[in-house]
């Protein structure tokens, strides 16, 4: 089992990449919520597949149908429960790769964990379609947050070698999300957008892919959320954030700068500011002992490259233990970053309001 | 709550720094397992403070004593509680921490989330000899999981900017591991101790700290162990890691490099070898969409240098909100990465243990 | 929460009497078993509104959709998502029931829990309608279970002061199942079928209804599943059976007799039999220590007579905190009885497999 | 796995009847509180082997000792692990049972479950000493409940054919339970005493033993706690209760005497007094749709005879697979249900108080 996430609100995700529809059970919610749903909408959107040259050809209106959880828009303290129909999965492309596993992808793992009876059409429960319930969870999440005045935002921190801008760890501010989300992709520095369009589109036109790193930051959070040990904030949003498909590596604050750095380089000097404790630095990212810390959470995630590329590669086949080539087929994105970045902040929602939703109400 | 892990097993640390005793139960063992008590000390021992430059001078005798869970050292099916008693607690030298927060620890949030009320001796629940317990259930994993034929091993991977070599990310063999544990350094360049050694010793006589990395590796891993979506392997072994307090990031395989690969280049090829399917590189470190793969399973973790430092540092007085200095007494490694290693092995072991019990009995 | 059961399996219903649709969602299915529909269809016939007296005249065809889980009917390990749409609800009906809460219904406490927020149009998500989903997810259970040897039945043990027979203890066969299932009373005894329809008709026409018990028998259970303390096969089946609304009471082999027994009495003496280990009596229900003993589990549940009665009931305006009267109208059953009895089926059904998962594949 | 209970907070039990000591560990508990030792070892005490006729010969200080948890007897948000030594274990008495199932005692399906290495001294961890762990954390709960206005008495109900008055459904008060607890038999009706008392004696002087009942309230409760479906109060209290060891049924409110009511009968009518809404019957034992009503809550649980008798038992042998006798030595009570009353008690405290910690800070 691995489709439930969360202790004190349960988000189940179900649905395969060609099953009949793909959705989301939300158990938990506080009742007496709006949610705004066209708000929810927007964010999806966000994930959706682009007519861009980076992104995949699929098109799926992807409008969520909420079977239950709602009356009138606000939430009625039964589960939630949103269904995506899969309308537009073309299953004949994938009838070869049962016995000759696609490099990088979960095929050949899948295939002996569930003895050949695993859905291979389009990477079913693996693929990274199902990130589109885990946006919608997020996006409800953070409805949720924002009522408790947190606010979460990501972007592209790098496609290839190209790297953009960082947030100013201890100075981000709400509206520097704002910025980002605007556009296709979802950059600080808008005159980056076009040379990595132009990257992507060299990569993608000859027939590769390219990885990059999203950024992630976490505003507004109170002081002491969190849990010691094995429910502190870096395992839950790790435990969240590694769902989404291709992170390979996640770094809070300093990350893996702190391995080379001194002590009284690295701590973060504690200081007060109009009555409020802050850090002058944020080597932390706003996380101390796995509890917030009150300064800005910080991270950064790796995104592999996307592992289907059109050009002939090695592979096996699994029946006959011998080796063998393969050349996909099918529809794909030549960089999966820019539409990852609401899929991180989804994951990080959820994570972050589970552990919320009993600090908002006065739980130590 | 956090301190219980698991959804197999139920691994519960309890205990602070200073309180009469610190341990862990584990719930969910299999019956009629010989426990090898000997090999679970010898392991602890390489987590327990050194008379040397980088350890702190706490001395612990820190034999665990078996409180159920063993009939003759046979597991009987019943929880499992060994119990460490706490002989060499200094409580004085934390007195004056419950205003001023140290810099870089979990003194402030958890002040804040539990109302003043947290144990502030030693840091308390948040303390590193919280990872004896960790151990202790680490290494019964790491016994029952060799049955298995799983081997787990790790080494300092830097100190400061001395780096050591890393594993064969395709070879690597359990032998390997062995030339690891010799010696308080576990370095797989044994020309390192010395310079290694020497550093801390410098840092520690500044007063100062310093971090570095750890490589782990797990090997001998059946195909299709982990979960999809939100308990896959990189979820899961970073639920485990991220409770050794200093972690403050986790890579697999080719880690945050895959940002500026191609998918041709990061894709790793299957190929057959004497009848078994493997890949030719292996940039996934033996995780494919959550699942193993076969290949040997390979990660890297960055530890931040120790926060107590023996320099006055800058923070604050949490009932004036006032600015202050403070200076830390007590004793502290001056570089954690050396006992840290055993405790990432045992975290991993945990989280492996955990997903392979029923592997293991033929679950699919 | 709590719409979630489950420690190796997860069930998770979701839904309102009067919403979009209701539903269930099933993780860690074993992959590569064969689903019957037909069979799980015909099972949950036996739940559905019948054409008679007793039944509420609310017509669904409570036929469930498969969104995921399936391919070609066979668990592909993915979770299995059914769907049943509410075609037949009549909204209207519930409208003053927001403020005057219904005698022995959830209306009450679900108001001040929810701050009345909760779905008051057929109870919400405290119908029985609920218990669709509930059947659909005992009935992929109970065919799951099948292969293991382990079939489940119940009957009609009384309604009001008309008593059934029951099984015979030691010596319950499936094919006692077989006699109870045919019609729509599931009796022992056929002769009765007469005059409990009369009783309940009787009860209808005066505006009233009738309580009843039902009993139920888990037959080839496999000696030791189960889990003790707070996981023993009586904690667990408890734990599903007070899912169904209008159960108030549990006891397991000889119940509530056993107060006024001596230990020679209640005693069950072990004696062997073609080599097979069994008991001469069964007071003890098949479960010892929370563990089944290989002897037919047998329980017996008391249930309410339906809360919504067509008489004028003494209430109270919420708002207005007077006294006041309330006359319901609506569709309900006369005596839930007999449609109760698959959903206890289905609820140990989720109960039992849930612990069998691993059993059934060597755990211990 | 079993030992674990609670979704909020986490009691994890471990120990057997003569492993070296038994405890627990409460994790989850609000930082903050007092906890009051000197209530919880009297509380304790009423379930210790009493020197009166129908109690174990086996004595035990079962004196807690605290490990972790507390600082200054105040909790600190840390686990809270309580240990009890087990000093007075007589393990010879037990050798032969290894292979001869004790008739009613977990023996026989504990040899199967765990192949024979399940630790067949005085039950191992199905003894009824587990209990004592049980009683620590529930007085813990108490304690916490108190805070909340929350109070839980139990008394017997019943021994043998001697029946007990009853609570007033309606009108029962917090100082009915010290009534009750006074003398070593916790009853209503103090003439029972002296009957009860002789026939236990009797009872035991023919070296048999005696079942009965315990009625437990649970008053003050706040409207609307519990959860639908699976974590109502009905399901959560079964689940707890169902772990001490001899319960063999449990009803709410009328229970099995509902099955032969009319809905006009059973249902309680709502009416205010003093602003407050209440029923003027209480055949729904306080819990409504698996959430508290606000009246008291009320339940009747039946424990078993002592299966420990000295006489000459029918069994087997295991390994010969043959019939045999077996006279049983050791210490036991010939009757369990005075002292199993504060078990219920504590038992009905840690299954409300996980539902209650959040409720009580205003959670929905």
């Amino acid at each position: 089992m691995s489709s439930n996430f969360g202790n004190n609100i349960k988000v189940t995700i179900f649905g395969q990449s060609h099953s009949e529809a793909i959705g989301v059970v939300i158990d938990g919610l506080p009742a007496g919520k709006t949610i705004d749903l066209d708000k929810i909408q927007a964010f999806m959107q966000r994930r959706a597949p682009k007519s861009t040259a980076y992104s995949t050809k699929r098109k799926e209106s992807d409008i969520p149908r909420i079977l239950s959880g709602l009356v009138d828009n606000v939430t009625c303290g039964a589960p939630l429960c949103a269904v995506i129909e899969n309308t537009d999965a073309h299953s004949k492309d994938y009838s070869k790769l049962r016995d000759i596993p696609r490099p990088a992808h979960a095929d050949f793992p899948a295939h002996i964990k569930h003895s050949g009876f695993n859905d291979i059409r389009g990477g079913g429960h693996f693929s990274a379609r199902l990130t589109a319930p885990i946006c919608f969870a997020g996006a409800v999440c953070m409805g949720l947050l924002e009522e408790l005045g947190v606010y979460i935002g990501a972007h592209i921190a790098s496609v290839g070698n190209i790297s953009d801008l960082t947030f100013d760890p201890v100075n981000v501010k709400k509206e520097d999300f704002k910025k980002v989300c605007q556009g296709d992709m979802p950059l600080l520095d808008s005159s980056l957008n076009e040379p990595i369009t132009k990257l992507i589109e060299e990569v993608r036109a000859s027939g590769d892919s390219v990885g990059g790193s999203i950024e992630c930051c976490v505003l507004g959070m109170p002081v002491g959320v969190g849990e010691p040990l094995f429910d502190g904030l870096e395992n839950r949003i790790s435990s969240a954030v590694f769902a989404v498909p291709a992170v390979k590596g996640i770094e809070f604050g300093a990350g893996f700068e702190v391995c080379g750095m001194r002590g009284s380089e690295n701590n973060d000097a504690f200081y007060t500011e109009n009555g409020n404790i802050k850090t002058k630095t944020n080597n932390h990212g706003g996380i101390l002992g796995g509890l917030s810390s009150g300064m800005p959470i910080l991270f950064k995630v790796a995104m592999k490259p996307t592992p289907s590329i059109y050009r002939k590669q090695n592979s096996v086949s699994i029946s006959k233990k011998e080796d063998t080539e393969l050349l996909i087929e099918g529809r794909h994105d030549a960089c999966i970053v820019p539409r990852a970045v609401p899929c991180i902040e989804a994951a990080v929602a959820i994570a972050i309001y589970d552990l919320m939703i009993n600090k908002a109400k006065g739980e130590n």
